[in-house]
C-alpha cells in the first residue's frame, strides 16, 4: 500500500535511533524516551496560495523535527505513520 | 437515493477490509479496530477561491485517509456515509 | 406570513418521511429518529464576495442534508422552520 | 431621544403580537413565549468593504427575525431596544 | 492631564443623567441603574485600512451607546474614563 | 544592557508618580494603587503591512496608557520592563 | 547533528549568565531564576508574504528575549534547544 498525501501534507515515520548509554548498553525504541526525529516518506504536491502552487520545502528522506501531538496517526501494513501539514514541521536535521 | 455534495464537500463510505489474523481467522467489521480507510462515493463541484473554481483533488472511487471525527454522518437507505470538507481528507491510498 | 432570508441564508423545513418498519408498521414524526432530510422553502439573494454576488447553489424545493444543530429555529403560523447559512448545507439529496 | 446606529448596525424593537389562544383568550407580552419578530426602527449608514460602502439590506419598518441573544439591549425613554449588527438579522417577515 | 488616544480608539466619560422618579425624587449616579450613555471626550486619528486612513465616525461631544464591558477603564485627575475601539461604539444618541 | 524591540513592539517602564493625599502625605509606589501610566523606553522599527513599513505612532519618552496584563515582563539590570505590541498601547498622556 | 529551521522559525539556546550576588557569590544556572535571555543558533530562510520572501530580522549569535512558553523544546546531542517562530522573539539584547 502506498500513501499519497494531498495539498501541503507530509507523511512521516518515527526514526529508530540507536543510542549508546554511558555504561555502553545500546537502547532502541521503547527502552528510552520516544525519539522526536522522524523521516519524511511522502510529500504532497503543495498548496495554492494567492494563485501559485507553493511546494513543500521538505523532500522524501529528510530527517525532521515536528510539533508534538501534531497530525493524524495511521497504521498501514503494520507500520505507524503520521500525516501532518507542512506547517507542523519545525526543522530539518542533518 | 443519491447524495450530491455542495462546494468542496466529499461523501465517503467506510471500507470493509478483510483481514487475516496470525491464527488464520478472517475478521471483518466490528470484530477488529475500525478501519480508517474510506472510499469516495461523491465529490462536490469545488469552491471558488480568489475568483476561480478550485475542484477537489479526489475523485469517486479513491481510497482515502481522513481526519478522525471530521464531517457529519448520515444514513441513507441503510448505509452510513460521512460528508466532509476536502480539507479533512489527508491522503489517497493506493 | 412569508420569510425572506437575507444574504446567503436559506430557510428549510424538516421533511416528514414515511418509513415502514420490518413488522409493517408505518412510523411518522416523533415515533422514529428525527429525519435529517429537510426541504428548502426560501433562499436569500446571495452574498457579495470580492465584489461579485455569489448566489446560493440550492433552490426552493431541493431536499438537503444539513449540519446538525446549525441555524436558528423559528415557528411561523404553527410550522417550525430553520434559518441557516448556505455553508451549513452539506448536500442535495435526489 | 433618537438613536443613530453606526456602521452596519441596526436598532430593533420587539413587536407585541396579539395571539388568540384556542380557548379564545387574547395574550400579549409576557403571558406567552417571547415573540421573535422585531421591527427595525433605525439603520446605520453601512460598512466599507474593499473600498465601497455596503448599505444594510433592511430598512426602517421592516419586520425581521434575528439571532437569539445577539446584540446589546438599551432602554431609552422607557422603551427597550436592541442594537445589533446586520449580520445577526436572519430574514425579513412579510 | 490630557489623553490622546491612538489609532481608532475613543475616550469616553459616563454621563450623569438626572432622572425624576414617579414620586418626584431626583436620582443621580449610584442611586439608580448605571447609565449606558457616555460622552466622547477624545478621538484617535483613525486606522489605516487597505492603504487609506479611516477616521472614526464619532466626534468629541457626541453622546454614545457602547458595548457593555468593552474597553479599559483609567482614572485621571480623579475622573474615570474608558478607552475603547470605535467598533465598540454602537450608536450616537441625539 | 540595551533592549532593541523587534517589529512593532515597544518597551515601557512603569512611572513612579508622586501623589499628595488630601491630608498632605506624599505616596509613592506600593503605598497606593499601581499607576497605569508608563514611559516608552524603546520602540521597534515597525511592521510591514501590505508592502509598506508602518512605524509605531509612539516615540521614546512618551507617557502611555496600556491594556492591563498586556505584554511580557522582563527584568534587566534590576529594572522591570514590559515589552508589548503597539496595539496594546491605548493612548498617549500629556 | 545540525538543525536547519524551516520558514520563519528560529532555533535558540538558553544563555548561562553569570551573576554576582550582593554578597559576592557567583550564581549560575538553577541556583537563580531561569534566565530569559537566549542566543540564536539557527535561523530559517524566511516566510513568503504577499509574494515576497520576508527574511527574519534576527541572525545567528543575537541575544534575544522571547515569549515565555513559546516554541517546542528539542534535545540534540545532550543540548536543549527551543524552536520557535520569529513572531515569538520580542527583542534583541545588546
Amino acid at each position: 500500500m502506498n500513501i499519497k498525501p494531498l495539498a501541503d501534507r507530509v507523511v512521516i515515520k518515527m526514526v529508530e535511533t540507536e543510542e549508546t548509554t554511558k555504561s555502553g548498553i545500546i537502547l532502541t525504541g521503547s527502552a528510552k524516551e520516544k525519539p522526536q526525529v522522524a523521516e519524511v516518506v511522502a510529500v504532497g504536491p503543495g498548496k495554492v496560495k494567492d494563485g501559485t502552487l507553493v511546494k513543500p520545502e521538505v523532500k522524501v528522506g529528510d530527517k525532521v523535527l515536528t510539533n508534538k501531538y501534531a497530525g493524524t496517526e495511521v497504521k498501514m501494513d503494520g507500520v505507524e505513520y503520521t500525516i501532518l501539514g507542512e506547517d507542523d514541521i519545525l526543522a530539518i536535521v542533518e
